[in-house]
C-alpha cells in the first residue's frame, strides 16, 4: 500500500478533516494562537493521535503551500487503495494460490484493522472492502493495523457480487462464513479462493452469499450467538491456512 | 456469573463510579437539576451506556435507601467473579474434561470481551484473569463479551503461576501461546488444558510460561509482528476445539 504525505491548511480544511475522521499524524499551530477555533481544533486534535506541536509563524509561513495557513497546518497520510488486480498479481509473483479476504460491512475500525493484521499473517493477497456501509482506512484502522497496512493491499469496490462474479472468471472459489453453514473442516479451502466474511450485525448479505460456491461455519459449543467479527475472521482464515500449508 | 444489582446515591458517589469505569446500567436524575455537579454527571455518564432518565424528587425519595439522594441516583450491576473450583465443577456437571483459558496480562477491555466470546463458544469451562496488571470486569467487557459474561465463568487469581500449579495437581496440562512454540497442530490439546494467553505487549511473562507444559505457535505466514491478541486467542481455542470434538 502506498502511503502518501500531505498537507491541510487553514482552519476551517483543518477542523472538517479531524471532524472527518481522516487520520491526522502532526498539528502545527501557530505560538500564542489561543483563541475559539484554535481551541475547538485542539480539542478534535486531541482525541486522535495527532503530534500537536506549537511553532513561531515564519516556520509556518516556510511550510505553507498556498500561503494561507492561519495559523494552522496539519500533515496527514494518505492510504491509497489498491486495485483488485494488484492482489492477483501478487499471488502470481509469489507463486501462490491467490487467497483473498471479502469483507462484507465490517463498520468498526478496531475490527477491520485485527482483520488486517489476520489477512498478513495467515498469506492472504489482499482484502477487498465494499465502498458503501463500510468503514474505510481510517487512523484507528491504521494504528489498530499493527502495519499491516503498509504490507497487505486493501481494495475497494462499488459492489461485492460483481467483484465476485469478476473474480470468479479469473478461477476463484468463494466460501462464505455463515453460522448455518457446513464445518469448515470439512469445506474445501485450498485452491484459489475468496473468503467473504460479514458485519458484526447481520453477517454476510444475501445478495452476496448468493454468489458464494460454499458456506464454512466455525464448530460452536457455547450458549452465545456469535464471535466477534475480527475472531470469526480469524478462525476461518487460519483453518484455510491449515488445509493449505498443513502448518508449514 | 451471578450478576447483583445494587444502587449509588448521591452526587460523589455516582460521579466516582462512573470515572472508574464501573457498569453503570441506568442514571436517575432529579427532574430541572441543571447545576455544575449534575452536568458534570451527564457529561461523564454520556461517554458509557447509562440510561439516563429525567425523574421527579418523589419517585427518587422513593427509590432511596440512604435518604440522601441529592438528586441523582444510579443503578449498577455487580458482576460476582466465580472461584476456580466451580469452573472445575461445571466441567464435571458436563461430563467433560476441564478447558480453562489464564490470561496473562490482557489491559484492552474490548479484547478481554472478545476473548470471553470465544471461550464461551470454544465450550471452556471458564476464563482466569489476574489481579493485577491486567483489565477486571468493566462496563465495556461486559457489553463486548456479548453476553458471554452471563454463562462464561471468570475467576480472579492473585498469582497466575500458583493457579497453574494447583491445576496440575487436578490433572491439567498447560498450553502457553508463543510465538517460537511448536506448531500448534503437533501440541497434543485434547484431556484437561489450561490455554494460557499472553497480553498485547508482551505475551505470557516468563514465570508463567516456565509453568507451562508445551507452548503452541500459530503458523504465520505474513510481514508483521502479531495478530491481535483476541485473534490469537481464538484462533488457538478453535484448534483446541478441532483436536477435542474434530468437529462434531
Amino acid at each position: 500500500m502506498r502511503v502518501e504525505e500531505f498537507t491541510i491548511e487553514g482552519r476551517n480544511a483543518v477542523l472538517e478533516a479531524l471532524r472527518s475522521g481522516r487520520p491526522i499524524d502532526r498539528l502545527y499551530i501557530q505560538d500564542g494562537c489561543k483563541d475559539g477555533p484554535v481551541q475547538t481544533i485542539l480539542r478534535e486534535a486531541r482525541k486522535g493521535e495527532a503530534l500537536i506541536s506549537f511553532v513561531k509563524k515564519e516556520r509556518l509561513d516556510q511550510m505553507s503551500e498556498t500561503g494561507k495557513h492561519q495559523g494552522v497546518i496539519a500533515q496527514a497520510a494518505a492510504y491509497e487503495y489498491a486495485q483488485v488486480e494488484d492482489m492477483l498479481a501478487l499471488a502470481r509473483e509469489r507463486g501462490e494460490d491467490p487467497f483473498l479476504f471479502l469483507l462484507d460491512g465490517i463498520e468498526d475500525p478496531h475490527n477491520l484493522g485485527a482483520i488486517l493484521r489476520t489477512a498478513n499473517l495467515a498469506g492472504a493477497h489482499g482484502v477487498i472492502i465494499p465502498k458503501r456501509r463500510a468503514v474505510g482506512l481510517t487512523a484507528v484502522v491504521a494504528r489498530t493495523s499493527a502495519g499491516a497496512l503498509n504490507y497487505t493491499p486493501v481494495a475497494r469496490v462499488t459492489n461485492l457480487s460483481a467483484t465476485i462474479e469478476e473474480l470468479k472468471k479469473e478461477g476463484l472459489w468463494f466460501a462464505c462464513a455463515a453460522m448455518d453453514g457446513e464445518v469448515m473442516y470439512r469445506c474445501r479451502l485450498t485452491g484459489p479462493l475468496g473468503l467473504v466474511i460479514g458485519g458484526e450485525g447481520d453477517g454476510v448479505s444475501r445478495l452476496v452469499r448468493e454468489k458464494c460456491d460454499m458456506t464454512a461455519a466455525i464448530p460452536m459449543k457455547g450458549d452465545i450467538d456469535s464471535l466477534n467479527a475480527s475472531v470469526a475472521a480469524g478462525v476461518l482464515a487460519f483453518e484455510v491456512v491449515r488445509q493449505r500449508w498443513g502448518g508449514q
